[in-house]
């Protein structure tokens, strides 16, 4: 191992520089003008592939965007990993509060700024580049390894079930890597044990044919972005619970032995709240910030338009208004069930006033694994090499849906092996990551191989 | 007469020939970029009212956009009017909903499609129209006239109050005349005696530095969209009465007559519904819906914007949300006060997690005449003869703050001689004027001229 992290540490600028190519690639996949960038990004991260010295390497079609594939099998009686990561990015609206732009990735205090520099590429090519110094500096990997990266996870992996389905037999292994989830601070990796499942919908609520002049009829029809404010603010109660009817029945209770876990953490309150810049914390009372974000389901707001919102005054009444919202779910909580009962919840709660249309997007469920489980550990011991100090174990508060179906249909555990930092900006402007991270990640990777290659 | 209202009848095509072009020019005073079209379309105005035969034409400037003004005072001893309009027009958006572009007027079964249409250029241009066929048939008018266009109507006069009392003596006249409202509905003209007032807000709430990932931070902190959702919903209750404490201490009780009245007149709810397209009318209980638009004050959301509002799904907590609000006004409430009562109660209901930001923005007071002195009667006479009936007499909905302006400053009453129509879509796609409406009204506009005339 010590001439991989030799090979690893020389070329640390070079990985920088094929990086920036990697993210100066537009893979917004929720975004039609973007198709082709998408594709791009899945041709770019096979030719890296292959430059690693993966196999097989191909692009697989899907009804969606193309699946990437390769693998190395030359370790006979050695464990099979399969790595899972995504090569399509968020959009990046509002582009206007991005220091510099997405697509052109800028090194700054050590941090590299692009879309998905965290989320997901950055952390998909610190696996390319383990192996690829793996492969240059002995010839092979201690492990077999099948390469497994799709285009589809921003927009909820909707074709991903079907295809992990369809290619059982290629897929097999006996440990998915994940490398998708921050670590739990600056300078304490940690493995993630849990996520959060997630229901998105769009409201659309329709009070008339056409927008009108609210002077002339303001006062004799329903206003639906009022309307929208009223279901919207049944949602929640001022303590930050849920309002819908049933929401909490599956809800997992936290354990005393788990939140006393947690407590021991080094999470600091008054910090976490002034980096999000935030004048207070807030949500459902009972619950540390922790345990709201990591065990506990919301109800948000990701969106809303409706009538006029330009510079200066328009006295219209909207004839539409529109929301999107989603709902984090924890174990055991299941989407459709929750699905089902928003969706009562909000034609119960909505005026005959209006038309409203619920459309149900993108989900996915919760998942918790047990966190000492053999490759969960081997994990723990490839980031203490890599990081100069062990792991903390910790869950997350974001969603990754794929872990449920590797689980269902694979019958394989996975293991969350994040590099992020909490403040990487990941769906948001200014995406980072941290390139100390970044490098130490490429040598916990390596280490994280030959690790699992010992546990036979 | 005769030969001034052959002549107009003569000449009918032409004018539709020309408003055409005066609806062309895209005069949107909300948007800066279209400050060079406000000043064209002044320009327009003042060389269509030298053509018509005025005098003294130019334009004066304003910190902001110009006003057009021009006269004929050819008959001493005769009463002067004041004629005011504006030539500045809403903004279009949502382009997609116009059948046919705002800015390329297109008659449709005896209807012009244009921004400005009915609000406010078909109607000044009206006027135009029949002074230049009393000046050409007769050689100049029966009554002195002083023509007041000005460009910022729509953004909410905000120098017109300055110029008003800055130029009391050139304005001074007997009555004002007003062309820019809607009639009480089709093959009914009508003379309107109130209008509403107006406040008008946007409301700023920031949560967080900047956008966060739903999944990482959903829990944690305030999501300001949602509160912004919570603050709107306390505006108003379930049954459409505004919850602003001491919103109706002013408001001046309808009376039982003026209900009798209303009772009196043809107005179909159903077709009303129908015609708006709207599941059910709603509005404060206790009132009709005519009562509700006409007599009683209201909260409307005219617009919201916060987070994602793409195509698909994006899991973003937002870090600001922005409502556009008004509150239409009725005598005696007083905008100021009114506006100190909201700002108080936003600021109460909205809750320390988040920054909130309350910004006033145009606004007027409400307005009500006595609708038997001799003016509004003239004014009946002239539109009976344009019309083949007489007018019915009804409140409006809508704003026009200058006619409190001119109360006020010049004390001069008003009176509203509109030929829009209730669907006329006014601030909305689609806007259009009825070329019948506006044929008959070049001719009733003539003999308003004659009937003020004949006052002294």
């Amino acid at each position: 191992m010590n001439e991989v992290v030799d090979f690893i540490n020389v070329n640390r600028d070079r990985y920088v520089d094929e990086l920036k190519q990697y993210l100066a690639i537009p893979s917004i996949s929720a975004l039609p003008q973007h198709t082709g960038d998408v594709r791009r990004a899945a041709e770019w991260t096979g030719e890296s592939l292959r430059t690693a010295g993966m196999q097989n390497v191909r692009l697989i079609d899907t009804p969606g965007n193309p699946v990437v594939y390769g693998d190395w099998l030359g370790a006979p009686g050695k464990p099979t990993i399969l790595f899972y990561g995504h090569y399509d990015v968020q959009p990046v609206d509002p582009l206007d509060l991005w220091t510099t732009p997405p697509f052109e990735a800028s090194v700054r205090d050590g941090e590299i700024y692009a879309r998905g520099a965290a989320d997901d590429k950055g952390q998909v090519f610190m696996h390319i580049k383990a192996i690829e110094a793996c492969i240059r500096k002995t010839g092979g990997l201690p492990v077999n390894m099948k390469f497994f990266i799709e285009g589809e996870e921003e927009v909820g992996s909707v074709h991903l079930d079907e295809f992990v389905r369809a290619h059982k037999q290629d897929l097999a292994a006996d440990v998915v890597v994940i490398s998708d989830s921050p670590m739990f601070d600056r300078g304490i990796p940690s493995i993630c044990y849990g996520l959060r499942g997630l229901v998105y919908f769009q409201i659309d609520l329709r009070g008339t044919r056409s927008d009108l002049h609210s002077g002339s009829f303001g006062g004799a029809v329903a206003n639906p972005a009022f309307v929208l404010a009223q279901v919207l603010a049944q949602m929640k109660d001022r303590g930050g619970r849920v309002k819908i009817p049933g929401f909490y029945d599956d809800v997992r209770p936290l354990s005393d032995s788990e939140r006393a876990e947690w407590k021991k953490l080094p999470f600091n309150e008054t910090r976490y709240r002034k980096e999000l810049g935030a004048p207070r914390l807030f949500g459902e009372k009972g619950y540390s910030t922790l345990e709201r974000v990591w065990a506990r389901p919301t109800f948000e707001v990701n969106g809303l338009l409706s009538g006029f919102t330009g510079e200066g005054a328009k006295t219209v009444l909207p004839a539409v208004a529109m929301a999107k919202v989603s709902m984090r779910l924890v174990p055991d909580q299941h989407p459709d069930t929750i699905a089902g009962l928003f969706e009562t919840y909000v034609k119960k709660t909505c005026p005959p006033t209006v038309e409203v249309k619920v459309t149900r997007m993108h989900g996915g469920k919760p998942w918790m694994t047990e966190f000492d489980n053999k490759y969960v550990r081997a994990a723990g011991r490839a980031i203490e090499k890599g990081f100069g100090r062990a792991p903390v174990f910790n869950r997350e508060g974001g969603s990754i849906p794929v872990v449920s179906t590797f689980q269902e249909e694979l019958g394989v555990p996975s293991v969350l092996f994040g590099v992020g930092l909490p403040d990487e900006n990941a769906h948001a402007p200014n995406e980072k990551l941290d390139l100390g991270n970044f490098h130490n990640g490429i040598i916990a990777s390596a280490y994280l191989y030959q690790e699992i290659a010992e546990l036979t």
